[in-house]
């Protein structure tokens, strides 16, 4: 979609923008507005309405905002909470299709019938809202600052750049820019949401990544609504080569309360966001320094094509350290080929290193043309996929050469650059105003540096990953009872083709005796009633039945704990079946996030979930591949992997079932949730097998 | 110790300075010396040394350094390598007893001769060296900077604070010292010791702990010759209410190779220095961010009493990623008492949260006497031991009166104090700049604030710990033979108090019979052999012995195998043994580091060790209590606690283990390697048993 085509496109890019309550006085926050829209150039036309000014900030003032000559692409809206939907009554009178409502006092005060007022009167008109309770937008390509935020005051506009941040928190946002352009970050777009009683963080999001000038869409959210709608969003961003950070806020219980007062989006299982950050190549951001960090790292053209850095720098230490920060983070510094050292050498002194880290020493810093060699031959270097800069205190004429430099070799470079400059302000402030003005990440701290890589590595094996292929099928769950035993889950699990163990259901002694001979002993047996959950506990499961004899005493005695239990209608039958043995016990699950629909797990089984809580998620659905690769990042990978001579187990064939289950759940939109506990995973080539399952249905509440 | 007892003190606080070599361009290396001491005010007498000049900066310039009138405290010397000997000699004859030497071209270039021949020069003529190839140091107290970096230069000199700095790398040393003045930290002295051919970075650590002024001793260390002597120094440190921190480089193989063509010290292993850090309470550092985080906080006068914190912002959203930082970082954030959240409540709007964190609203910035309520309320809630203020864009009037709050509020604290705060230079420079005069630790980044906070914590536990005793004991090792079978092993462990498997060696068929007859079935069989290290690969082990007639058919076996390895003489005899059940295998070991002396090690054995690599380690000694600790540390703690209705295991006997095998490693100097695997832990009260042992004496070397 081109941006002209969205639906948001007159609010991001008005001709036209009435402000209602416009304060004459332009330092207020109800004044600033207007203040900013002159300052930043604004081209449009502009209306202050406020009955108590014949003119504001030059502007001719209207008393009412039926008075503007015309419509208007955007009303923004500072009026006290209460006057709010008259104003959006005469919008609709006027034809005016947005308002940007800065005024709080709605929901976020517990005021949600005002909200819920001022929403419908909206949607009767067809106007879209932005806010309220929010700061508005900033949409530097054209020159509209539609924003109270005190970051834009007295300040030049800054030039329009590629990094769009969408906020929910309209302080967080403009500080994160305020603060985020002094270190070097090139915005294009600053939007905040607020309450989002109709415009989302979403939606907002889905406009910017339409513009082919953003190359990083960030974001600051608490809870999203429809975690679909965000990850489809996420998707497109990624087709058009647009990275997308997300500082998920609330991670905490004490926070998530803090959260919730503030918005009313769920803020979602943070276990389940950490998943759908890794598997669709989301940035997870923290802090202030990450919004920095990566703001500059993807703000930049440069995209990384591997994981390999060489490490240029003037101090040995300082090159150390750079080093240890990748290593932590597990990015390579490799020891540079015979053939570049070589190079490296010509232009280092002899008691310089060109392994990696290069240590060029201080002295390169008074040979600009040998630290242009350098440069060039890390940036020749086709193992090379990146290149840091680690710059102690080099000052005077001899920082110039370096920044010079640094300049001149980024504006061609084809690789991903950062600086690390260790250096104070009156030494080097000039420095780095320089670099950050050419848009070379430029740090002081060697971990950022390093996570801003490590993002920047993420993101280019991540697009190397294959499409998910879109999963098609027919619900059968309304075949079952509402309340399904294990064996009608088993049955479930056998359609969608998961293994489950032989077995059959009997009614009397005498199938059970001939479900023995078909199947063989040891044998299990468990009674099955869709009124018992925890059929340990209601001592209705013998294991390891080993005669004839034994299968028929464990009969009697199940039978009996049955009908004390559960009325006779409610017996389903007894269900013998095969006793396995030799495998490593594993659990598969699924559970229906409320933001992103149904989650896969799998881990290791009986204790090795409770003590090493070792369990892998991914939004469902899941190929055998990437179920392969949530096993293998299991802590406890070894026991299945043949670690100290045990058999290797056929964790191929648990990957077939984790991969089945997650396009089970996506097929099955009435499964809430699903336990298959356990799965035994045989040696190697001899497959794995369901051997309990339990699931629950919407709208059930199995009291377990 | 006072610092003017000090062996150290004339280098520190000299009152005479020669420069030799300086030069009249005083703004080249050789000048700056000069340049900065007299710009810092350096109330000595000062003798620049050049036969080039009549006169440097003003002073008097000798030809000679022999011709400078009387003595001097240091001679600061930046002449050619090669020079340096013949001014050392000049230095003896003149009695001058310290040398700081900037000259490089000695080890570092690889030219260790050089630099033997100045130490042995140097300890001739009793001199002390700092350097060579360092810059110098810097000692703020007494306005005195012997050295050459930039950062000094053309800059105001700052106030001496309570921080110092002592760093192996010169580069790395004062470029932190430039960019941490930056932030807010304040620095008292700065010592770089490069090559450390003679004074190194632990002496001049024991030097400035002696200064009442100092709160906080940072270093840059790429390794330490002699941990013994570190680990004093933090320990006097600590009794002098002093915090350690320690920015270890070279973690990673690649780093660690630079480390060494840097320096000559030992690096140490890595996992080792993660326990020291631990166990001694040295605060980690691996980044400059960390350096002016701690450095802020423990500059300040404040520390800690605990963990529970209180937030206080103008942001719900600044508030809430505050919350996340340190709850990702195990600080609490408690929901206030009711009292406090009435008195908070009285001083923030009805829209805002008094629970914590206290979102005061943008709103607080117009009252300043409420936000002085509500710091007033934070501080004195005896349930809150730190207090974090997270400010977003508050700009303006407003921001001057958050400033003046602050620093009114801060000057009379009794508890630290952070402040975040999310603004641009251009609007909030001045009042940052305000905070850091003042001595408030002011941060961007929530995750640094919290990581500061963190530090502060841990020094808060730490320090609560009780005090190691001496380990004292004669050695019996030299009792035993050179090289140890499993049978003198578990002797030597008998003696110190460690239960082992009951046993019996046996030299014939007969003696086994009668041990079998004393210990019972099941038993082991093993043969004996200083000369068989690994007896399962050699074949000479069998297990689960039930029958006299399969112990007979054993013996026979094993006695064949080893008569077929190891010459009759070498043969010790047939160890038969109680077969141990039912315990959880787990490993105890002792490994003699080469900086810090033995370390003691537990971990869960058998596939557990390989799987989840779950040890814990300990410099030794370590009382029960510590020992305890280690276990409960390891991440399969669980299956020793009795996880999933399985037997609890008996802990307190393996900590017991832990605790004898550490003191012993304290007694024995020749032990250079224990391993005790497995040690059998059994069901709680049933104690826990060494089963196999091997020992690897100083000096020898078994090829395992």
């Amino acid at each position: 979609m081109n941006l002209s085509e969205h639906p948001l496109h007159r609010l991001f890019c008005p001709r036209r923008v009435a402000v209602v309550g416009a304060s004459a006085n332009l330092d207020s926050l109800t004044g600033r507005t207007i203040k900013v829209m002159k300052r930043f150039g604004f081209s449009g036309d502009l209306f202050p309405v406020n009955p108590k000014y014949d003119q504001v900030g030059g502007y001719q003032c209207y008393k009412n905002l039926a008075d503007i000559p015309g419509s208007a692409d955007v009303a923004v809206i500072s009026v006290k909470a209460n006057i709010v939907p008259s104003v959006l009554e005469t919008c609709i009178a006027k034809g005016i299709p947005n308002a940007v409502i800065y005024s709080s006092g709605f929901a976020e005060t517990g005021n949600k019938k005002l909200q819920e007022q001022i929403l419908s009167i909206a949607r009767s008109g067809k106007i879209r809202i932005l806010g309220p309770n929010c700061q508005g937008l900033l949409n530097l390509a054209e020159k509209t600052p539609l924003t109270f935020t005190g970051a834009l005051l007295d300040v030049d506009p800054p030039k329009a750049g590629h990094v769009a941040f969408v906020s929910q928190s309209g302080a967080f946002g403009f500080s994160s820019f305020g603060v985020g352009l002094d270190h070097g970050v090139n915005y294009r777009y600053v939007v905040t949401t607020g309450n989002q009683a109709d415009v989302d963080a979403v939606e907002c999001a889905s406009y910017v990544i339409c513009d082919p000038q953003v190359r990083l869409l960030m974001m600051y959210l608490e809870g999203i609504g429809d975690g679909q709608r965000f990850l489809q969003m996420v998707k497109d961003a990624r087709e058009r080569n647009i990275a997308v950070a997300v500082l998920k806020a609330g991670r905490s219980p004490i926070s998530q309360k803090a959260a919730q007062s503030h918005t009313a989006a769920l803020t979602g299982d943070e276990a389940v966001w950490d998943a759908i950050f890794d598997q669709y190549g989301i940035i997870p951001m923290e802090d202030m320094d990450d919004i920095t960090g990566i703001g500059q790292m993807f703000g930049a053209r440069q995209r990384a094509t591997g994981d390999r850095v060489a490490i240029l720098t003037t101090s040995g230490g300082a090159g150390i350290v750079m080093a240890d920060s990748l290593t932590d983070l597990k990015i390579q510094v490799p020891e540079l080929s015979a053939d570049t050292q070589k190079k490296m050498a010509e232009n280092i002194p002899s008691f310089g290193s060109p392994r990696n880290p290069v240590d060029m020493t201080i002295q390169v810093s008074e040979t600009p043309e040998k630290f242009q060699q350098v440069l060039k031959t890390a940036m020749d270097d086709p193992d090379v996929h990146m290149v840091v800069t680690a710059l102690s205190m080099v000052i005077g004429k001899a920082g110039d050469v370096m920044a010079d430099e640094l300049i001149r070799n980024y504006q061609t470079a084809e690789k991903p650059q950062a600086v690390v400059w260790m250096i104070d302000q009156a030494h080097g402030g000039s420095f780095i105003q320089r670099l950050k003005d050419a848009g070379i990440p430029i740090f002081q701290s060697f971990r950022q540096c390093a996570r801003s890589l490590r993002a920047m590595v993420n993101w280019h094996q991540l697009r190397a990953l294959s499409k998910d292929e879109p999963v098609t099928g027919t619900p059968i769950l309304q075949n079952y009872p509402p309340l399904m035993s294990e064996y009608d889950a088993k049955c479930l699990l056998s359609k969608y083709g998961i293994p489950v163990t032989r077995e059959a259901l009997c009614t009397n002694m005498e199938e059970a005796f001939d479900a023995a001979d078909d199947i063989g002993f040891p044998l299990v047996l468990k009674g099955m009633s869709g009124k018992i959950m925890h059929k340990t506990e209601a001592d209705v499961v013998r294991l390891d039945i080993r005669t004839l004899e034994e299968l028929r005493q464990d009969f009697k005695k199940v039978r009996t704990n049955m009908q004390a239990q559960v009325a006779d209608a409610d017996i389903q039958g007894f269900l013998v079946g095969e006793m396995v043995k030799g495998g490593m016990e594993c659990i598969v699950g699924i559970k229906r996030d409320p933001v992103f629909g149904p989650v896969v797990a799998v881990g290791l089984g009986g204790i090795y979930v409770e003590v090493l809580g070792d369990v892998s998620l991914r939004h469902a659905p899941v190929d055998e591949a990437e179920a392969l690769r949530m096993i293998q990042e299991l802590k406890g990978f070894g026991f299945l992997s043949g670690a100290r001579g045990q058999k290797r187990k056929d964790t191929a064939a648990l990957a077939r079932i984790v991969s089945q289950v997650s396009k089970l759940a996506c097929v099955e939109p009435d499964l809430l949730e699903l336990d298959i506990n356990p799965v035994f995973v045989m040696p190697e080539g001899q497959g794995a097998v369901a051997a309990d399952a339990l699931i629950v249905r919407n709208g059930q509440s199995h009291n377990h």
